[in-house]
């Protein structure tokens, strides 16, 4: 799609032929990609942006770099939800090759698999399976009865996904209008899982709206899970029964979250840290190798002296 | 059903023809319901009844207006319970119309349709989809695959439903008898969702006892919430992932729950509130556009003060 | 298998054709079962166990009994696990009898029954449901649509389970090797549910990594509950939903367990014990009939005076 169509999409009247690949953040974009600006925060990544067009306000536009051109609107991030469904792919492909399946893989009844999808050799794909469109699994990987796998994710070899849960649901995004609608972000990513992942049952992972929504060899999800979109699990990681994870978030490798705890969306955790049962993150966690409790989250020793203080109140 | 069946089939001797159509609250109860008094914290509401029967002990039957016949017993929760069985619909239609499904929407492999179901236009029902009897969904709504939808349930245009979540699922609803055994109370209500309403991928949402669980057009609910029975979510409202809200709660338009934060159930919440992530409700919430946090609950800031106060207790 | 099929395919050298039917605990195993000593606190369970043979290091080595056979390695655990690979039963069966249905049971479209699996009369097996090998199911039971059962469950008479829960996944096993792989425990065990029980929707139910994960009658499981494998839970036990339980811990009966409420792993909790929602509970109860709240747990009476006392803070 050239930058003038999308331009005129959102009732702008800008004249470029250039063609728009894609939408991405400030950040990552490519040269082929159009992003946006809507929080100050970032106007540093603003100056050092890559992207062919940005979307952002008059305010800030003069500190659009002199190869990126601005779309100048009130509303950015209103307005890149509204182009998000531009480059939405379909729900279901209607055209396409058939799927392919490797050798040694047993396919259930009532499994659907879409157009373009790629199973490799040795999977079991168990009935009620789904698994949509552009989808690629790799070797040796089984898929329990009633998993959804969205269109356009990967899985790798040596997998196990136990039934019911969903990979590459729609990320929660949405921009706001002045009379109070919610405007969707099409989730245009997809989700990534490595190689020897193993995923309980009925857990959620979002796709990512833009790029991916990761999740890395090695890593062990027990039940009920929930990750947000644009996620990064790291190899070795381990994360307990309804935990769950707001998007963006980034655990480095062989973080351990307990039972039912939680993160907030855009944090980094480092490796080897530990979370506790019911621990709620809210800031990155720079240092390694650290355990952490509570809500809010303290030195888990500190968090079971300060469980003592607390009960001498009842003295 | 006569009130007299009714009667008998709890071992009542009544004479009366009067045609019951179903249970329901004391306060909502037409002229030909049947509705119930347990707790004596209700009995205003008994005086003004217009319900055509109540079951009701000895000891309150006083407060029975005129027009409404006592149905006097020892347990009349317990009598309800048993009750409610006799108006549970079937669980499978086997009589009534096929469905009807509108131009342009595309209906899936492996999706079942039951009687009398009714889809619009424009719509996408994906593989592995259950709707049961009596469905109605609206003009472009996409139901993702393995997602259920119990009969009688209503789904409205431009809605969005993720892989896996289950709409209509019985509210949590019984009744003790004196020797421990859980009597079920048929869960004979509905769950009506609105339109431009997106629920993501494994979410609960249990129709009502009575009358109708509520989804207002415009709300967004992220993945694994649970909405217990007779809940009513208004326009607007956003639901992060693994909020859990017992039954009969209404939320008022534009409130705002935080990831993984609770309410309990019979509860108010006033427009524009916000729950933080992890806060726990337990009253109602009159005031409007305030902002909570923490269990017990506590105004946000009043919280962020406290937990400082806290932390100094390691001091 | 012999024992010393199984020695050879760790590394060991033993010669002894005694058979092995399986893998168990220091206490419940048989003659005919191999079982593991890790840690240390188990010393005395090594000193009374039956089994035919221990993995065990050698320090400890010298505790095994007479009449069984020490497997001397420097990681039972892990030799555990991968031991367990060589126990575990197919994904699916591709011999063995077709499934039988009885009289007046209901199979809708898309419902799979592995081999031999036995329905009692009377069911209802709506649409979308999985039904492994080997599964039995007793009379008058309905399966929601979407709901997974795994193989060699079992499910008992007059149960209800609503719409995508999930019985028998694996538990959340395995063992580390010192370059930070994971050696999945395969769960070799089951799920048995009694009679008269009802589980919401979304819910998973482990199977048991030996023997079996028990769902007693009388059961009242609410949506989104999350059970670890070898739980027991008990008659008349009450799961609000959202629930989380660690592996190995039992519910003794009429434990009632609030919204949100959860459990460490291999702990008990007395007969009528209440845990209010959001409660936390760590460490066993012994004393029945108890009200507990919090996280850290509390008397629940304690625990409203704990907060009166933390919100005085404030002052």
């Amino acid at each position: 799609m050239t930058l003038q169509e999308i331009a005129n999409y959102i009732g702008l009247d800008i004249t470029s032929d250039k063609e728009i690949t894609g939408l991405n953040t400030l950040t990552d974009s490519t040269e082929f990609e159009l992003t946006f600006l809507e929080n100050k925060k970032y106007l540093s990544d603003l100056k050092n942006t890559k992207a062919a067009a940005v979307l952002v306000t008059q305010e800030n536009s003069s500190e659009v770099p002199q190869n990126t051109i601005a779309l100048i609107c009130d509303e950015p991030y209103l307005m890149l939800a509204k182009i998000s469904k531009l480059f939405a792919p379909n729900v279901i492909e209607m055209d396409g090759e058939k799927p392919l399946v490797g050798g040694g893989t047993k396919v259930m009844p009532n499994v659907y698999i879409g157009k373009n999808s790629v199973i490799g050799s040795d999977c079991t794909i168990m009935a009620g399976a789904f698994i949509g469109d552009n989808v690629t699994i790799g070797n040796n990987t089984i898929i329990y009865p009633n998993v959804t796998i969205y269109r356009d994710c990967k899985v790798g070899n040596d997998c196990i996904i136990h039934a019911g849960t969903v990979v590459g649901s729609d990320g929660f995004g949405f921009a706001n209008t002045k009379d109070g609608k919610y405007i969707k972000i099409y989730q245009n990513g997809n989700v990534e899982i490595g190689n020897d992942v193993e995923i309980g049952a009925n857990c959620t992972i979002d796709r990512a709206v833009f790029k991916t929504t990761k999740i890395d060899s090695g890593v062990r999800i027990d039940n009920l899970v929930h990750i947000g979109h644009n996620c990064k699990i790291s190899s070795g990681c381990i994360l307990v029964s309804q935990v769950g994870l707001s998007g963006s978030t980034t655990l480095h490798p062989y973080v351990v979250m307990g039972g039912q705890s939680a993160t907030a969306g855009h944090l980094e955790i480092a490796p080897f840290t530990t979370i506790a049962a019911r621990g709620g993150v809210t800031k990155t966690i720079h240092e390694p190798k650290k355990q952490w409790a509570g809500f809010p989250l303290f030195e888990h020793r500190q968090w079971l002296k300060l469980q003592g203080k607390i009960s001498n109140l009842l003295k």
